[in-house]
C-alpha cells in the first residue's frame, strides 16, 4: 500500500482501521477470503479513513467508533471499485488485476456485495443513528451518479453556448461529487457528529471534505490525461476509453468545438490510437491547465473552510493534505 | 401484485409501504424511473414488509417507523433479486422479463445497488442502531450466503454415510438460512425491537421469522420440482438448471447414490431434456414429500415460537400465515 508522508502520525490509528477492515469474516471459502485481503491489500493510500481521523480529531470523538467510522468509509470506497472495475471491463487498476478479470461476473458483484454489506456493518458500529443515516445516503449519492454516468457514456455534451456550457460543468460537477466528494464529506462530516461538534463546524467539516473531494477528483481526471502511466498502474486516456468526458475534455471542447478528435475517442470500442491522439490534442491545448486551476480553486475552499475549526494540528494536517491532493503525481 | 387473503387487513398499511418504496428517488433518468418502478411492480406478495408490520403490531411499534422497516425489508429483497438475476442469467422470474435480459449487465449491477442503498436509508429512518445493526448483519448473512452458493454449484455433495448426510443438510441449512430464513427473522425481530418489546419475546419473534423463513423456502425448493409452471411464472427445475441442489434432490440422492441424473442434470450447460428427466425421477421418488415433511416441521415450530407472545389478532394471523406458506402453490 501507498503511503502519505504528512498522514505518518496517524499511522497507529490507520494500522487499527486496517485491523478492522480484514475482522475474521465468517466466509468459509479460503478463496474468498484471499480474494478480499487481496483487494484490500491493492487498496490506495487510505486517505478517507485519514480525513475521518483527522476530522474526528478536531472535536476528540470517541477512539473506537472513529476507527469503525475510518473503516466503513474505507470499505464503502473498495465496494464501489469492485464493482466499477466490472462495469468499465477495466482489466488493471493501481497496477493490480482487478477481481473482475479473474473471476466471473457473478462473483464479482457478489464479492462487491459483501464489501457494501461490511461497510454497513461497520458504520452500525458507530452506534450513532446520524451517521448511519449520512452513511445510507451518500451510498445511494454514489449509486445514482455511478448510474447516471453509464447512461450519459459515449456521447459528448454541447457546449457552443454559455448556458450549454454551465450546464455541461454542472453536470460534471453532479458527477464528481457523487463519485468523490459526497465520501469524502461523509468521511467529516460523520467524524465531526461522532465528537459532537457543534452544527456550524459539522457544516465547516462537510464543506472541507466536499471541496478537497471536488478538487481531488478533479486531479484525478487530469493525471487520466498526462499522469505518468508508471506511476498511475495504467494507462492514460482510461476515461475517454471508457467514453467518459471529464473536465479537461469539456475544456477542450469549449475552445475547439470543430474537431472530431474527442468525438472520436469517446466512441464505444475507439482504437488504441485515436484515444491516444485525442490525450495529446487536449493535453497541448491548455485545457488540462485550466482543470488544474479549478481544482485549485476547490482547493482553496476546502481550506477556506477550515478556517471555523479550532487551530490545531488536525486542521493543520488536514489544510496540508489539501495542498497535497493537488500537487500528487499518482 | 399477487395479495395474500389473510394480509387483507394490512392493506392499508401495506399501501404505505408502497407509497415508501415508490418514494421520489432523485433519478433525473426517466428510464431509470420507469425501471425501478416495474421492479416493484413485478415484486411478490409483499410478505417480508406484512411480517415486519405484524410483529411490530404485537407491541405496537410506533407506525411510521414501522413503515419505514417493513419498506426497508421489501427494498433490500427487491435488491438481493436484481443482483441474484443477474448471476443466475435467469430471464424470467415471476413471468416477467428481468432487469438483466433488457439491460447491459453494468447498469443491472448499478441498479441493484442503488436499491441496496436505498433499503439502508429506509433502514436509517427507523433512527434505531439496533434496527440498523440487525439490517446489516442480515445483508452480510445474505451476501455471503450467495458467494457460497456460487462456489457450490453445478457439483454434487456426497450423502453416502449418515455423517456426510448431516453435512450436506447443514450447509443446506445454513444456505437457506443466508437465502431467506435471515430476511425474515431481522423483519420480524427489528419489529419487535420497534415495539419496545421484553428480550424474551423479542427472540421469539426472531425464532418465528426464522424457523418460517426456512419452511418457506424448502417450499420453495419443492415447488421448483413439482409446482405448475403456469402459476410460478417460470419452468420447473430452474434450480437444477442453475446447478444449485436442494433439498427434494438431497433426499432423492440419498436414496439413489447410484443413480447419474443427478448429477448429469446439474452439470454446467445440461440439456433442458435432462433436467426435466432428473425432476421427474425426484418427484416420482417421494422425496419432495420429505421435503415437505421437512419444511412441516420447520413452519410447527416457528408456530411454537409464537406461543411465548401475547394472544391477539397478530398473532393470529401469524400463526395461519405460517399454514399459508406451505399450502401455497405458488
Amino acid at each position: 500500500m501507498k503511503t502519505i508522508a504528512l498522514l505518518e502520525p496517524l499511522a497507529a490509528e490507520l494500522e487499527q482501521v486496517e485491523q478492522k477492515l480484514r475482522e475474521p469474516q465468517h466466509l468459509d471459502y479460503p478463496i474468498l477470503r484471499e480474494v478480499l485481503a487481496h483487494l484490500l491489500d491493492s487498496g490506495g493510500k487510505r486517505l478517507r479513513p485519514a480525513l475521518a481521523l483527522l476530522a474526528g480529531h478536531v472535536f476528540g470523538a470517541a477512539s473506537e467508533k472513529l476507527i469503525s467510522l475510518a473503516a466503513a468509509v474505507e470499505m464503502l470506497h473498495t465496494a464501489t471499485l469492485v464493482h466499477d472495475d466490472l462495469i468499465d471491463g477495466a482489466l488493471l487498476r493501481r497496477g493490480n488485476p482487478t477481481l473482475n478479470a479473474n473471476w466471473s461476473s457473478g462473483a464479482t458483484v457478489l464479492a462487491g456485495d459483501y464489501l457494501f454489506a461490511r461497510s454497513a456493518v461497520l458504520a452500525a458500529e458507530t452506534e450513532n443513528v446520524r451517521v448511519v443515516t449520512i452513511f445510507a445516503n451518500t451510498l445511494t449519492t454514489i449509486c445514482s451518479g455511478e448510474l447516471r454516468q453509464v447512461f450519459d457514456r459515449h456521447s459528448l455534451p454541447r457546449v457552443t453556448g454559455e448556458q450549454e456550457w454551465e450546464e455541461a460543468l454542472r453536470r460534471y460537477d453532479l458527477r464528481i461529487h457523487a463519485k468523490t466528494a459526497s465520501l469524502f464529506s461523509a468521511a467529516t462530516e460523520a467524524a465531526a457528529v461522532l465528537g459532537s461538534a457543534p452544527e456550524s463546524q459539522v457544516a465547516a467539516l462537510r464543506d472541507y471534505g466536499h471541496y478537497l473531494g471536488m478538487g481531488f477528483q478533479i486531479m484525478d481526471d487530469v493525471l487520466d490525461f498526462e499522469g505518468e502511466e508508471e506511476l498511475l498502474g495504467k494507462p492514460v486516456g482510461t476515461d475517454l476509453r471508457e467514453g467518459i468526458v471529464t473536465l479537461p475534455a469539456l475544456y477542450y471542447l469549449r475552445a475547439h468545438p470543430q474537431d472530431e478528435r474527442l468525438g472520436a475517442a469517446v466512441r464505444d470500442g475507439a482504437a488504441d490510437e485515436t484515444v491516444r491522439e485525442a490525450v495529446a490534442a487536449v493535453c497541448r491545448s491548455g485545457a488540462t491547465v485550466q482543470a488544474m486551476d479549478r481544482a485549485r480553486h476547490f482547493v482553496a475552499r476546502s481550506q477556506a473552510a477550515l478556517g471555523a475549526l479550532p487551530e490545531g494540528e488536525p486542521r493543520r494536517t488536514m489544510h496540508a493534505l489539501a495542498e497535497y491532493t493537488i500537487s500528487r503525481r499518482t
